[in-house]
């Protein structure tokens, strides 16, 4: 069922790339995962992460530097692909902000892309197959991302906090039907209706919610970031929690912007954060 | 001098790019570098970094998950390109293992390409630049690298152990002659009599030596390392640490590989190596 595609030795534990034929994608698609050291005596933690618009299921194993970590206190991290690849939409490689490499973790209703666009969907087949295939324990599942995957992980997470039960986010796209990214997105994948792009805005969901989250969420945002003003709205979200009752901790770094040096240098407090949770 | 291409907040310190037109490759030159907290009170020492074939001076700084441990003990950290670009030699491109991205740490002889390929020189001429330009100690510089930039390292620092107070190297080419890599790129940079070939074989330049480093040197290894049968020769250079009576810290992993997963594993015990002997 999975296909390793290449593996590597890695702080103790071992580095994973795999292939496997989605039937939510009805497509090929790769994933990557961490596995950590502890799993050799049993079943560990896992932490989905996603990523953001034109990053692939390699691009946080190769620049996060999340694995010492990881290593250390016994998370199982598994990223995957942003988008399918090989759907074959007409226009899908024209833009780097919609299609190939932008699914925006929704299933999407729009004819052109409904048949293989579903990403939101495809996360939780591959929740599914990383507890079957590997060893994740499917009762300690945790989720984060960055930019477009901090809208994926707070919209995946507010949907279904039962399954996952612990969620954090790097510079989350937070209101995406107010931003140009998240209307663009929303209007190619589910059409010009915005009553059906609520399901997918984690702003939106969370004024509906009640404390999903009583151990709080993470949310790490620079002020150097040149996507904050017009595209990511954290103030929005963070309203939101308020009208929820859900205890917030947004964190404004002076100075750091949206890419990956940013996120390495706060991945360990991510990492300490999802344990203390999925181990509580 | 220096233009700065781009500027990135990490760990408290700063990861900038840098461009500047170099004068011993007679052509503008890329390198990176990590300045930690510290520096903000008075000059750090140094460590430069030699990456291996095909790579940049953004690879080590993307992959290698260096600036936490870097920040935490006070290194700036050094990345240089591997190899002029825009020479325009016949051939350049041809050879992902000679040419472009394999520049060798060496001054080239051969007529083709002595003109700009002078890496060894080069790396020299940024050392300087880095104690006048940059808040680098010139009294406190080490030298480390991978595969190619091992060797690099090696043989810069035998050469010059005055200035490259402590070296150490991740899988490194560690006796060029023997080695395909190695005949290939000095047969093409340096002609065909091997008397040339020893001022840049970290083996035979051992040899003549006498316990150049008496803090040691550290090599790490993997077991899993495809290219070390053929190419890299470690058993070569502890041997020649033997008759030079240098103490050799040679680690080899079993499982690991030859790629970044491998190097980030082990690389805050390089950084702390560094930092003891250039704090010493």
């Amino acid at each position: 069922m999975l296909e390793m595609v290449s593996e590597h030795a890695c702080y103790g534990g071992v580095q994973r790339f795999y292939r496997h034929e989605s039937r939510e994608i009805g497509l090929p698609m790769r994933f990557s995962v961490f596995i950590p050291p502890q799993a050799a005596q049993g079943r560990v933690p896992a932490l989905f992460y996603l990523a953001g618009l034109t990053c692939t299921e390699e691009t946080f194993m190769v620049k996060a530097g999340a694995q010492r970590m990881a290593a250390e206190l016994g998370l199982m991290l598994i990223a995957p692909d942003t988008s399918p690849r090989g759907a074959g939409v007409d226009g899908e490689t024209n833009h780097w902000d919609f299609g190939l490499g932008a699914g925006f973790y929704l299933d999407a209703t729009q004819p052109e892309w409904s048949r293989h666009y579903r990403m939101y969907s495809y996360i939780h087949e591959l929740r599914e197959l990383v507890s079957q295939e590997l060893p994740a324990d499917a009762r300690r599942i945790g989720i984060f991302g960055h930019s477009m995957g901090g809208h994926g992980a707070l919209t995946m997470a507010l949907k279904r906090p039962d399954v996952f039960r612990s969620v954090s986010a790097f510079a989350p796209i937070a209101a995406p039907s107010l931003c140009p990214w998240g209307i663009k997105a929303f209007t190619g994948y589910l059409g010009e209706d915005k009553t059906a792009w609520a399901a997918y805005d984690a702003s939106l969901l969370m004024v509906q919610a009640h404390t999903p989250f009583p151990n709080g969420i993470l949310i790490d945002q620079g002020l150097g970031d040149k996507f904050l003003q017009e595209q990511l709205y954290p103030e929005a979200f963070e309203a939101a929690c308020q009208t929820a009752a859900q205890p917030l901790t947004l964190r404004r770094h002076q100075r750091y912007d949206h890419g990956y040096y940013f996120i390495s240098t706060f991945i360990e407090d991510h990492l300490r954060f999802h344990a203390r949770n999925l181990t509580a």
